[in-house]
């Protein structure tokens, strides 16, 4: 059944590629309001383009660049794919080594790749499930289940619109599972869903102390100092085993699964290499946990910024009258946000001095997302991968914060797997993004694979 | 024999003041060059008013401004005073309530005071002491002993001609002992010798991680991060009773005698209204410590600037790549600067993991200075100062490091008393800078009894 189906995508592979192309000429960067007529014209494309496949395909406005909603019917399932057009601004455009919208087939480290900005992100994505429905629709004349394509804008630029869509279209949006392909294999050659994300926790605050910057003659040893106090606040956060020290910010840590942690521990993954690769050798995180717990499974607290005092050239003997910093975390399933922020400044406020105060500011929360493994789709999906790729497909986690995962979840109550064929060496958001033919062709094969799969149950 | 004197400091009191506002007009701003100009008016206008009194005086070129440099003969002692004839910059100015340049006489605090940019530092204190020469010589026809008048012009702006030009001129500027007039009284009353002057050690480092800026989802928990690492040095430097923990700290430190410490406690010094100046309440430092032995006599360790990531509006999830501190330490007698350094370094060293590393950049050094108290002219001082005052004059210490004492202590070997009438309210460096006009008459008068006692032994 599903043969032909692959048959036809590996004939018409040239058809395909040069159909990516056009759409990846149009240079739909959503931060830029200058293209804003572009990201319009990415989306009419789209639209021409599913209509072309049968799909009742429409172009829907928002505040900002439109959506694309498009259904087709068919047995079984219903299915909601998610991806999105625009694509990030090419700055600095002189590290190109071709025009970012003139897409050029380039030889990378495993083969030919398409190098274009939106190749990997998201465009050339996008276009495997799409052209995935394409060649089954052309071979079998329908399609395998009832499929929904919901593409946004504004990926790139914080997707201010998509709740309140979301929120708006309940009923069209609804499915019974959602697929997001947005993100990467494993490693080189390992394709995988995505089974829990991080959540994230913001938070800044400044400790004031003296009225005034004070002269560290005239005052210093007898006047308190808050690039002291803030050091020892930002300092006591984690113990020597690399715990943080935050008070219940365990408490409610859902551990991945005894089965989890074991195939986590299969995977062909080289720390070293991991560390390496960023100039360090390491893990600097709990020291009972392996890297891929710590950053998977394990939340975190860093700090991203800190200031005080004279940070220019040369050299001030100045007593600061205040320091401060940017604390993050990063939340797995279980923990609540809010939870966490409060203990977090009652710990703070606990090791202020008299002397001094502390003054906050609350920056973004989202909860971790831990998608329901045990639906069957997940299995169908992993069998479908594994046949593709040749590789037992893996159930990995991802370290950072994407918050379409958990909208599906709050909004519509769906369960999505996030499966892509990116590469973490495709330049995404950098100069000569590229995408590996091999992704975009084996993308499209996987997808056919997973729709049968699924559809068949 | 001084009663005349005083009589005619009394009697010329206005002539005395208009001729320091002639002084005031100059505009001997040394840090712009723009004010080049004015600098050499001033020190003309200094070396031909030293002159008029009889002083083989003469202005002295240098790479910068000029030095003027003065002599008289006499009888008994060889008495150096030094003062500095530029001033600060003005801004800003729009807060100045009138021209700083069109001296003024304004209703302060204690009574009238002249509002003049210089006119407390350090003008109106340089004037103290020539007025004191003029009336003596007035009177007796001579001075009661050999004096040497030495002023720079570049006191403002880090003095780089002072100590090239002491040690080509050692000879001519040798002395028994100098006075120096650029402090203030002790409160508001009580006339002061500085006898102790804290050092000071300047210190920069980078701390390195991850060899560029990381994502903090993708590597948040498994990478080291520079700012926990700065965070934890800095946080270990003081221990929870206020003491600096770096290994041999305190083990040069030599303290003040029981007889200073003694005479510190009897002085009118209100801890509450100190730090209750600046909005705070509570000593910082070594809590077996006196408010006034913090800042005069223990050495300090103080963070003056620190930064790591992302410090603008909003959040960033970096996980930086470095953080960077600035570090000062104010010094007491006894303590080597190099030898602080090098104990500073090697614990921070001690703390850098395996991943990291640190950078240095080394600022100025500069020892404390002590004066020798046992000199009998400091008891010499103390006296006339309480006859003139009405109030027993005190040895103070100074947590700033005005290096001048030690270059007179190193270069030309004399021992310095550090005696001025200015007030901590002056606003010197500020905008609407005035000199009390009882500072000035009680000044030009406390040199008069001053250099009586001193003469005579």
């Amino acid at each position: 059944m599903i043969e032909p189906v692959l048959a036809n995508i590996d004939e018409n592979f040239d058809a395909k590629l040069n159909h990516l192309k056009d759409l990846l000429k149009i240079k739909s960067i959503s931060t830029d309001p200058a293209f804003a007529v572009d990201c319009d014209a990415a989306a009419d494309w789209l639209v021409s383009d599913l209509q072309s496949i049968g799909f009742d395909a429409s172009k829907r406005q928002t505040p900002g660049h439109p959506m694309v909603v498009a259904h087709h019917d068919g047995p079984g399932p219903h299915i909601l794919f998610y991806g999105h057009y625009d694509v990030q601004p090419v700055d600095p455009i002189a590290l190109w080594e071709s025009d970012p919208f003139d897409p050029q087939i380039i030889e990378a480290d495993l083969g030919p790749a398409l190098r274009a900005r939106g190749s990997s992100d998201d465009k050339g994505q996008i276009m495997t499930f799409v052209e995935a429905c394409r060649s089954w629709k052309s071979v079998h004349g329908t399609l395998p289940c009832k499929i929904t394509v919901f593409l946004e804008g504004e990926e790139e630029s914080s997707s201010p619109s998509l709740v309140p869509f979301m929120e708006a279209n309940k009923d069209e949006l609804s499915a019974d599972l959602v697929l997001i392909c947005d993100t990467t294999l494993f490693g080189d050659n390992t394709p995988a869903i995505v089974t829990q994300l991080r959540g994230l926790l913001g938070e800044e605050f400044t400790i004031h102390g003296p009225k005034m910057d004070l002269h560290s003659g005239f005052f210093g040893g007898a006047a308190m100092n808050p690039g002291r106090v803030l050091a020892k606040i930002i300092a006591s956060l984690h113990d020597d085993a690399g715990r943080i020290t935050i008070p219940g910010f365990y408490d409610d840590v859902e551990s991945p699964s005894p089965e989890v942690l074991d195939q986590w521990n299969r995977l062909d993954f080289n720390t070293a290499d991991f560390l390496g690769a960023v100039g360090l050798s390491e893990p600097a995180g709990e020291t009972s946990k392996s890297v891929l717990e710590m950053i998977w499974s394990r939340p975190t607290c860093e700090v991203n910024g800190m200031e005080c005092g004279y940070t220019g050239e040369g050299f001030k003997t100045v007593l600061p009258a205040q320091a401060s910093a940017k604390v993050s975390f990063r939340l797995v399933p279980g923990q609540d946000p809010h939870k966490i922020r409060d203990s977090f400044r009652k710990m703070v406020e606990g090791m202020i001095p008299k002397d001094c105060s502390v003054e906050w500011i609350g920056h973004g929360t989202s909860r971790a997302s831990q998608m329901a493994t045990d639906h069957p789709a997940f299995e169908s999906a992993r069998e479908a991968l594994s046949d593709e790729w040749g590789v037992e497909a893996a159930f990995i986690g991802c370290g950072g914060s994407i918050p379409i995962a958990g909208h599906f979840q709050n909004i519509l109550g769906l369960n999505s797997m996030l499966i892509g064929f990116g590469r973490e060496n495709d330049a995404i958001h950098s100069p000569n993004e590229k995408y590996d033919l091999r992704s975009f062709q084996k993308g499209m094969r996987s997808w056919v694979r997973i729709l049968d799969k699924i559809s068949r149950g």
